[in-house]
Formats: structure tokens, sequence, C-alpha cells
């Protein structure tokens, strides 16, 4: 009989899971990762097997051609061995299908023990070598961001597509069984909640909805609704910003991660609920074949270990916290000792900027920090006064609120507990200008907001987590428009 | 030693899943459910547990008051009983902490035989019942669509949400299972894909994009993008269209479930993989506490048993299947033998109406119905022709697609194989007036989608199946409306 421990590896294995599948499954064609990754049975030295894919390389030797297959099941190619008249109108990019004995390669060279000895190969569609825009010489991202539509087809880009989808799915199994309700909030609303923020603006068809309707800014006002009923929701969805800036870190249209939390009165549930959820995703990608592969795709060596590093950072270590006065203050102690030096000097009351948060999280904590308890100044309307008053200059007020700051992408997370007490939210809605109206008139205004305070209130909180962001530093990506397969910014909308 | 299966049973079940959960999900409050789930142990006769939730009722006797209490978790109530004074302040809705005895009920009348014999009572936040609009008279589901801030408090409401999030767990893992790739799709669009449905415009900022771009009405083509580098991608996002129908059965923003496979060129796989999927889903809520619940809330004792029924039938059948000239043929007899009268004659090229569609899958089929091969006029430009010709009128081309008719519900999915040649897509753009603009010029047409079956084109295809609708006809609900938290409908777009 076997040990414990091996029978639950393989209950837990993907190959047993996969045993369970559907009938309507087995009908497709085997994946080059299945053959690659399953060793061939003792008894069979070889076997005929049929793969699709598409070619990523043709090597033309005397009598013999060799051909990288990839069929983006996994970023290696399955070597295939052809005949000279087999190759003739293989060319990278073409799609194909071989029928072929996979066996123990005779060569013995490359990273692949075996190799598909090719019976019969059929190309469906060609790429001519003249036009392909995916050529095999490096391309830039620049580059590649004109090409949106064939891009995932670069191997690196295959991987994020992977790895989006295994964050997604690790992160719906997290919330599942912690007992979390998955919810759609809409992204056509009423309000432009954040104020201020440059929101996209629905206009037509003329006169469907009574007033202008706005693309979603954030699910968080709705989910606050929905914590009213059930106390952990959370949230996977687009979010839009109108913003121009340019930059790495900023998409039009993005994916935010919103997590609302009832019956809690301090921020340290909230805190330590983001810090297990990554370390959930890092482990779980860190010990499987996807982790294997985005360390690959990170680039060479250098790059695969930093990424490998930072996974491991991450991972062994408790997360720092510190109040937006403490941050403060040692950042001035760093500029008065001549440490370094900010274009902005950071003064109690004014927003970090960039160039403050990269110093703490790079070079103060040399990893992910959570700022906490911000001037009241600086927050929306919906934030709840700071619970434990840290110290703060005289008369400066701060709010219960957090931003986790995290070397290279900068502000990762924001979150805080919400004001749930009717009149101090009326009084700071009014203070702020935003439209209450009355029972009355017509309800394009926050009223509903407001009135979730009015019955049944309870104290709650919540966060909202930049998922695209995360892809990058999970995966050792710089840029953003990398992390989304059809990113949308300032004047781009390809594709 | 336990035996093998004992041993997965335990690795494989919740409660050992949860022990791997992490710290910061145990510091959150006790949820109901988990107590009414749950049997006292053995060696205890009570224990004193602290519970948070909303009231759901209060009965006032002389000296002693009960009050149901629910958070959410389960959509039975968890009974407190309470001194007079300690429910001074109760009132349904009002928000409450208690902590107390949780013991066998003394009582033993109603359904628990367990109670929680209050200590401490605190109430965080009031509901005055001169204003509550929730009070414990039945609303109807209209009057419950003016206040959707509200709504998700009633039990019906709270348990659709559960429903919501367990299938979309549910799929997560199954398409995961099945090495399919999860992609989002964008929201912002330069082009309005299916031609002449109305869609929202997005005007401003004015110039931030350089020509109006458009909410999506559907991910298809994008997913057409990645399937040329993973060959099974699915993704479940918003999709819009500016419909003025006020019916039951639309919304203005809706939630679609996408899935395109290459490699594949008939139907059958597309058509086996959505009976799976569906079963599969049924299948996880039928056996669960989540489907207990979901025919309790269905309503009284006929219509749970009619919910129950429905997915015993889905289950245990084989799904039909018919092609659209087989169904033309089939409501013509149906009205010649005076079996059925329709508005509209069904005639060889029109398409099918709702009365139609309704007759097939409750009548003639009495569940689904997959019908195939339409004729080309009545179906979009990126549809492949008919794969092995059915039987047609003479000269009526048909296309390789089909639409899944549900009793009910009417048209669930629709999908097809796509149009994978390059001169005959383009030939069918420009007969049917799409823009393919040349390439020197802006791309701001459907180049780029032609553009993929230039190099490495693939067989493929795909379907797209209306999530709420599934909702709707999982849960046994009439009105779209409900199955979304949310929901936006022509003129309408409250909270």
């Amino acid at each position: 009989m076997l040990p414990l421990r091996a029978i639950a590896r393989r209950i837990l294995s993907p190959s047993f899971r996969a045993s369970r599948c559907s009938s309507s499954i087995s009908s497709f064609p085997r994946t080059i990762s299945s053959l690659l990754h399953t060793p061939l049975s003792d008894e069979k030295a070889s076997e005929t097997v049929t793969i699709t894919g598409w070619v990523r390389s043709v090597r033309r030797m005397k009598n013999v051609s060799f051909a990288h297959v990839s069929d983006g099941s996994t970023i290696h190619p399955l070597q295939a061995v052809l005949t000279k008249e087999q190759s003739e109108n293989l060319s990278m990019g073409a799609s194909v299908k071989i029928t072929g004995e996979w066996k123990e390669s005779v060569r013995g060279k490359g990273q692949q023990s075996r190799e598909l000895l090719a019976e019969k190969v059929e190309v469906f569609g060609e790429a001519d070598p003249l036009t392909y825009p995916l050529q095999k010489k490096y391309q830039t991202p620049e580059f590649l961001r004109t090409l949106l539509h064939l891009r995932s087809r670069i191997p690196a880009n295959t991987n994020l597509l992977h790895l989006r989808s295994g964050l997604i799915s690790t992160l719906t199994a997290f919330f599942a069984e912690n007992s979390f309700i998955q919810c759609h909030t809409p992204v056509i609303t009423s309000s432009d909640c954040e104020g201020g923020g440059e929101v996209f603006t629905i206009t037509r068809p003329k006169d469907f909805f009574k007033t202008p309707k706005y693309l979603t800014v954030s699910g968080q006002l709705h989910l606050e609704t929905l914590v009213a009923a059930v106390p952990r929701v959370w949230a996977l969805g687009p979010t839009f910003r109108a913003d121009k800036s340019d930059t790495a870190r900023h998409l039009s249209e993005f994916y935010m991660l919103e997590v609302e939390i009832a019956f809690i009165d301090t921020l340290d549930p909230l805190i330590a609920l983001i810090e297990d959820m990554v370390k959930t995703l890092i482990r779980s990608i860190s010990t499987s074949r996807l982790g294997r592969e985005t360390l690959s795709a990170a680039g060479g060596g250098d790059k695969a270990k930093e990424l490998e590093e930072r996974w491991r950072g991450l991972l062994e270590r408790s997360w720092s916290r510190i109040t937006y006065t403490e941050a403060i203050s040692r950042l001035g102690s760093a500029v008065e000792q001549g440490d370094v030096q900010f274009v902005s000097p950071p003064v109690w009351g004014a927003a970090l900027q960039a160039e403050h948060e990269r110093f703490l999280a790079q070079t103060v904590f040399n990893g992910p920090v959570f700022v906490t308890d911000y001037p009241k100044g600086l927050k929306p309307f919906y934030m709840l006064p700071s619970v434990s008053t840290p110290p703060a200059p005289e008369g400066g007020e701060t709010v219960a609120c957090f931003d986790l700051l995290v070397p290279t992408v900068g502000e990762l997370v924001g979150g805080s507990l919400r004001e749930h007490r009717y009149d101090e939210l009326l009084a700071e809605m009014r203070r702020q200008g935003i439209t209450v109206r009355d029972e009355d008139e017509e309800a394009e205004s926050l009223r509903w907001y407001l009135e979730l305070r009015k019955w049944g209130s309870v104290k709650h909180g919540g966060f909202g987590l930049g998922f695209d962001r995360l892809v990058c530093y999970l995966a050792g990506v710089e840029n953003i428009r990398e992390a989304v397969a059809f990113p949308r910014w300032y004047g781009r909308c390809d594709c």
C-alpha cells in the first residue's frame, strides 16, 4: 500500500483530477504540454500521437528537417523530425497537424529527450515569411504593442495569458474556501464616485437613460451595498479612468480586485487578508510548472533569479507596516541625513509622491509596506476617522486607511474602513459637495449609498487591488500594457 | 490506518481544505451557517459563541423574546433567546452582535434543534420600523427593484448572490481542470462587431481616443485572436446592448460566458462541452447545501419540486439536437395538424420567433434543444458554411452554427464555427459592408480580425452563453432583473 503522503499527492495531482474530466474534453487533440510532461510508460518505447500547433522554427539539414512546434499549452516547443518533403511548406507561424511516433530522441541533443518522428504532416494555414510580422529576431515590447492581435503568439506573451488565468483561478478558489461571495458590480453607473477623477461618459443612444452615464471607476460603493447582506464579498472586474498619464503603470481600462468585509473595526483583518492572499498566489505558482515557465519567460539567468528572489522575499518575510506620519518623518530624516534627495519635499498633509513611495518600498523596507492613517484631506469622503489615533501634528486629522506600496510597481492596493454612521457621512458628503438629493427628486444621487447607514448599518471596510499591476509584479514584467491582452490607454484602443 | 477512500475523502473535504486556510480568516466572526451546520461535539452540551448579523424578526412573549438573526451565510436564521430588556431596541433589519450559550433547544419547536441563549446583546445599527422599507410582508419583485441597494437583504436575493458566486467558482474550476485559459476581453472597443445592433457610445472626454468608442457587444473577435495562440480560451465578462426591449429576458449590461476552441472542424465538441459544463454546474449545486437552499428560496412546495424536476431532467437526459431545416418542417406540420397556432408562420429563411423557440423547447422536446445550421442570411459575417450540408430547400445556404433553446428562457447559447479562410472572409465582409481599410489608413477597421486568417490560420469555433439567463434557469427565477444585483435596462440605471 502507498504511504499516506503519496496518496494525497496523487489525489491532488492534475492528472488525477483530469481523470474525473468529462467525455467532451477527451475528444480534443492531445496537448504538447501533456506529451512533454508525462513520462512514456515503461512498457512502451514509443507511441503514435497526433499534435496540432504552430511552427516556431524549422531547421533544414541535408536529409532531414527539425521543426519546433508549439500549441500554447506550454512555452516549450515539441521537436518534430521531418523528411525534406514533409517540411517543404513549413515556415515560422504556419499551423500544422502532425501524426507520428513519439519516442526517445536518438540524437539526444537539445533539452528534449523525446521527439516526434513525423509520418503525416498537414499544413492548415501557411505563414508567408515575406509578410509575417513576427520573425524570429527579437521584437521590442513597443513594436509588439502595435500588433495586439498577433503578440499573444510570442512565448512570453502566451505565458502571461497562462499566468493571469492561473492567478484568477487560484484567487477564485481562495475566496470560495474562505466563504467570500464573488459579485459582479455594474460597469454603467450613475455617479462619478471618487470625484475629481476623469471618467468616461456614455451619451449615446440619446435618451436611452435619462441622464449621461459613466463607466465605473470602482465597484466599492456597490460592494458596500452587498456587504450589508453577505458579510464577505469580492469582485474582479473592469474599471475605467480617462487618465491621460502615459506611464508604464496606468491603463484606461484595468481590472480591480475589490474586497469588502462587514463586522470589522480595525484595518488588521484587511491587511492580514491581503498578505495571505498574495502569499497564497505566490505559493501556487512557485511550486508549479506555471511558475517555472514564468521564470523562463522572464528572460535570461539574472532576470529569472531576480524574480525568484522576489517571490521568496514576499513569502518569507512578514510584510512591513508604518503610519503615514511615521513615513513622513522617516522620509524627512533620510533627506536631512543626505541619504536621498526628492523633487517634492515630504511634508505632513501632502500626498506621498511616486519618488517617496519608491524610496519607502525599495530602500527603507526593501519589500511591501502598508502605509496607514493618511491625512483626512487627502482621501475620499467615505473613510472612517482613524481608530486608534496615531501621533500626528496638532490638529492633523487622519483616516483609517492604508496603501500597500511595493517595489517597482508603487501603489498596489488601497483600502480603508468606511464611515458607517449616517450623520457623519452626510456631513462629509455635504462638505465635499456630493449630491444627496431629497427623496422626491430623481434618484440620480448617492442617496442610496447614504441610506445603507440608515437601517442596520455595520462597521465595515475593504480594499481595491490593481490586478494588472499584480500580474506585472509577479511576472517580473515592467509595463502594465503587457499584463493585459488588449490594453487601452490615452489615444490608444487598437484591435 | 484509514482505508484509501476515507483518506481521499478527508483530503478533499472542505474542513481539511479549511485547515490549510490562512490565519487572517480565522479572526472573522463565526458564521451562522457554520453554527447551524456543524453538530455540537459529543462532549459538549453547549458552547459560548458570538454571532453578528441582522434581525429578521422578533417575537415578544411575556418574559422572553425570540429573535431570528441572519448573517447572509445561509438563508436560515439563527434563533436567539433574549430577555425582555435585551430585545428592547431590536427590530427587523437592525444589526446586532450577540454572545451567549449555543445549546440544545429546550422548546424543541421550529426547525432548529439548537438556539442561542443570549448573554450580551449589542445593537450596531437600528432600523426604524416606521421607515424601514423591507417590512415583513411579501414584497413584489417590481417593488424590490426600486430598492436595489436594499433588496439583497431579502433571503431569496441573498441566495441568488450565493448561487451566482457558486456557479462562477465551479465554472472556473471546470475550465481550469480542462486546460482552458481564462481571458479578459476589452470593454472599450473600436468596432460594432455584430453590426446592426444598438451599441452604447463613449463620447467623452472628447479627443481621448481619436474616434468614438463603443461598449463591447461580444468578446468573440478578441477571443479568436487569443485562440490563435492558446487553443482553448474562455471569458466571463460584461457585454452591452442598447436594446430598448422591455422584457424579462433582456438587460442592457449582461454577463456572457464565451468560449473559443481551435483545431476543431465540427460543431460536436462545442455542443458536447456545453452539455458537460451545464451538467457539471447542476451536479455541483444539486448535491450541496447551496442547492437545497436554492430549492427553499424558490418558494413553496410545488415551485421547489418543479425546480428539482428541472435539474433532474437536465442531468438525466441526453440533450436534443435538430437542424434549422428540420425545425421549420416540424413547426410546419404542427401547424398543419392543428397542434399549435403562431402569429408568424414558420418559413424557411426567416428567423425563429420566440413563439417558435418556445414551442420547440417546451412542447416538442420538453427540454434543451440545439438547433443547428441556420440559413446564412440570418447570421453574422464570420460564420463558416455548414460542414455536412444538411437537407435544405434548393439554393438555401446554411452556416455551421447552433442556438441552444431551453424552456422558459428561450435562447441560452449561440455558437458557430468561424470562417478561417482569408479570401472567403474578406468577400463576406465586403458583401456585408464591413470596413476593411487598406494597410496605410488608420487601423480603426476589422483589418486585424481579417489578418488572423493571413498567417497560421486554423479551424476554430466557439459560443457565447447568457450567464444571467443561466442563473435564472437554474434558480427558477423568471425575470433576469433578479439574476443581477444591479440590473440596467432601458431607462433604468438606479443605484
